[in-house]
């Protein structure tokens, strides 16, 4: 059971090239994403209704679509428009259209009602907005349940052990720090963590020359609803301050992460680990997202393996730790708002809003 | 659920060279074939009945097959002959027989009531059985339904958009032909179309010398109940006459095609496509089983996918057009006819009339 | 549905060499195994309570093992011992310890009430405490329910047909042979079989200087609950009274398996094949591993291949014959101690005895 009625991250905009039709699963839906001649990100439902031939293995004619197994044709709003060796169209053979929007190279839908998809309940991050922030998008699948992802990302006592060697730099970590804030949102939860007097994660110190200097390291994050995730992090020079707001001579990273289910048990993960020193020096880039995904994949093998765990006996109950809160929060707002949306489904649909995308 | 009562295809007669036990699964039960040395060629249950080893494992001897796990024999008519160190032999130890018709080089299978497996009943094809037709014989295997095959082979119109390049020739067959004849019969259809003053499609001018003049080509199907496609192919001088029946200097093809169930999701496919003009140039009918292998491939791509999408989601509902009469016919015949032989299986099984094979 | 209260080999001793973590499931469970460095060997659950992670894939640290996705630690009782960032340690965050016993060079496992796990109810085999018996231990994983293999080695009609060329030696084995004791036990079966003035088989043939005398084979088998297989073998030269006790230069065998389930459909096989004449000559228990991976081979295509025809028609109704006596009553006996352990579960857990293990 998912979310419908709320933006999810369907693609990067590179992955919609020179037109190329991408089929995409999300929350169960066969999706065709492409874009048109006019510019238009176009997301359909895969199937042609007639046969149930992909429309992803068709052809794009201009901003439409053509399935290429009797040649009918659908235009930009799902709507059919050429049956060959048929005048006359019946208005029941349509595609649905799913509402999209562009917007900082990401590629939002709304799997939900139509009618109740508002631009501004996108949650939009600035730093991908603002060109000082650098950095190359990316993206994984995961085997496994998108809340197995966010719970990962709830609790950073996880870089000590998972991510040693790579994204956190010690089991101290583990040990010596506890988050310094949390804060339950409405819509998620935000945690604020700092390792004093540190030395520097294999991941930084590979992008910067003074490897050595102990620093004070602040993770700072803010995790929404569906399933995604902002960070912000600084390493400042250690004990000059940085916990009281002076960033002089810090390193600091952007980092924005989207868990979009593609099924019950299969994640599309989109990321990006931003930067604002490297100026015209793309290596700093390269080098942290070849770091990132080292890390991811520790992670994914974890991850994954949870899923087979759960799948091989669905009565295996988790229990809780202290530091489960934030997670445990995430996932009742979640329940009530599925919960809440399953039962106005149910409702006569007629209360449905005429609020537009505009 | 299948059509028991009635002929499907269970191999090519090639298929059994050599006293060779093949094992081939028929709508969902396991079957053994091969041919004895008396020359009858056999179909049994593919299980000993014992412990459950196939049969297709064990050892032809003569006529019979003996287990090779604990060396139970059973003769051609299923009887147990033979359990090493037991003398006396249980009557009720045997292995199911299956009517079986070898002709024409097809060899036929009777899933059904045995006493009801009249050969009269073989929709037979005549061009199999007159040597100046010739061809080569061949096999698929599909992982999708056999009723989408029927369904594929029910509307030319995708002859234009998925063999544009190997059976079909152009896009513009879709647009400007239809079907001049469509007659529903009692178990199975006929269409018939024609498009006039056409380029030979790719296959066809491979064999021929004359590529360039156009020609005029029909296409008459017959689609018969269980899952099986017999055409009739002419292509004539453009111009000539040849719809009304001016065959001069014509190229003619007859085609067979089989679609019987393995599974629910599977098929076997049998096929031949032959020509009358090839003479002792046996070039030419290797030529066409290589185009039209080209051409099923394109076909079990979509199919195959087809066959995804509907095991994905079981309410996924197909909506017709105009050109889906045949099939919507061929449907709705086969289903009553499933649902008949259903009552009747449920009803006393005194009813099972004697008519024997002979 | 197992047995639970009952012995099961989980491995033997050179599987957990050098502090290794041994993840297999048993019954359905998944366990974790390994050698503390006090030298005891420990099974515990193979998930983290917390968040299902294997600790297997964990680190040892002494006999304790810590979860590596958080760092969550547990001692050889399954206790939680730390949990990093956390002071308070909440009693039911534990893992479920299995009662284990080390026993020349077999580990043995009770997957049932701890309270029960008496050591005295291990089926022992004295030859493999007796080091006048030498030979090779051995593994094979099964994709078949433990009790195909059962069945496969309570009739040895099979080595006629399965292992003419291996173990076997001959079809005449099964038509000439019968077993001269069949014994019913109250918790499995006895079974003893001569093969007078027969030619030695080839496994044996490929060990013995003197290949071509004939010899009176003798194999006593004993089969108990839940699959342990022990058997005496012994090639005696014909005609000197070897069924009469004169085991004059007689070469002997005893070999013990265990067929443990993992699953439903899949089986730990252990095995070792000993003799007493080798002495220092180990190549001879290297022939005989190898001859035995051959055998098992053979059945294992066998075995596996029934499990797939059970798997694809569960209506499949096994018919016996003589030999089937001592499965059929195994199988009975089995079922009857399940319903026992299954009806005593569902009593008051009160019950249960204090008898530990010590």
């Amino acid at each position: 059971m998912f979310l419908k009625n709320c933006w999810y991250v369907a693609a990067w905009d590179y992955e919609l090239i020179d037109g190329k039709l991408l089929a995409r699963t999300i929350l169960n839906e066969p999706v065709l994403l492409y874009r048109g001649d006019s510019g238009e990100v176009i997301a359909l439902n895969d199937r042609c209704p007639h046969r149930g031939a992909l429309l992803s293995q068709g052809r794009r004619e201009g901003d439409s679509v053509r399935c290429m197994y009797h040649g009918i044709k659908y235009d930009q709003t799902g709507r059919c428009v050429q049956i060959p060796g048929q005048d006359m169209i019946p208005p029941r053979l349509r595609v649905r259209k799913y509402p999209l929007v562009e917007s900082a190279h990401l590629i939002w839908i709304w799997m939900g009602d139509p009618a109740r998809a508002d631009r501004s309940l996108i949650p939009e991050y600035a730093p991908l907005h603002d060109p000082k922030w650098k950095g190359l998008p990316a993206y994984l699948h995961y085997d496994a349940n998108y809340l197995l992802i966010v719970d990962n990302l709830s609790d950073f006592a996880h870089l000590a052990f998972v991510h040693t060697n790579t994204l956190g730099g010690s089991e101290e970590y583990a040990f010596v720090t506890k988050p310094v804030v949390i804060e339950k949102l409405e819509r998620g939860f935000r945690v604020e963590r700092w390792h004093m007097n540190s030395e520097s994660p294999p991941y930084h110190k590979k992008v910067i020359r003074d490897k050595d200097t102990k620093v004070d390291r602040r993770n700072h994050v803010t995790m929404l609803i569906p399933g995604i995730f902002y960070m912000e992090t600084a390493f400042t020079p250690a004990g000059q301050g940085g916990e009281k707001g002076n960033l002089q001579n810090a390193r600091e990273y952007r980092n924005c992460q989207y868990m979009t289910p593609e099924t019950e048990s299969t994640t599309h993960f989109f990321w990006a680990y931003l930067n604002n020193y490297e100026g015209e020096d793309s290596t700093i880039s390269r080098s942290l997202l070849d770091s990132l995904i080292e890390g991811f994949m520790e992670d994914k093998a974890i991850i994954e393996q949870q899923q087979k765990t759960l799948d091989a006996d669905a009565g295996f109950q988790m229990l809780g730790i202290l530091a489960d809160a934030p997670l445990a929060h995430f996932r009742r707002v979640l329940e009530k708002l599925i919960q809440a949306e399953q039962s106005t489904a149910a409702a006569p649909a007629a209360a449905a809003k005429e609020t537009s995308l505009a």
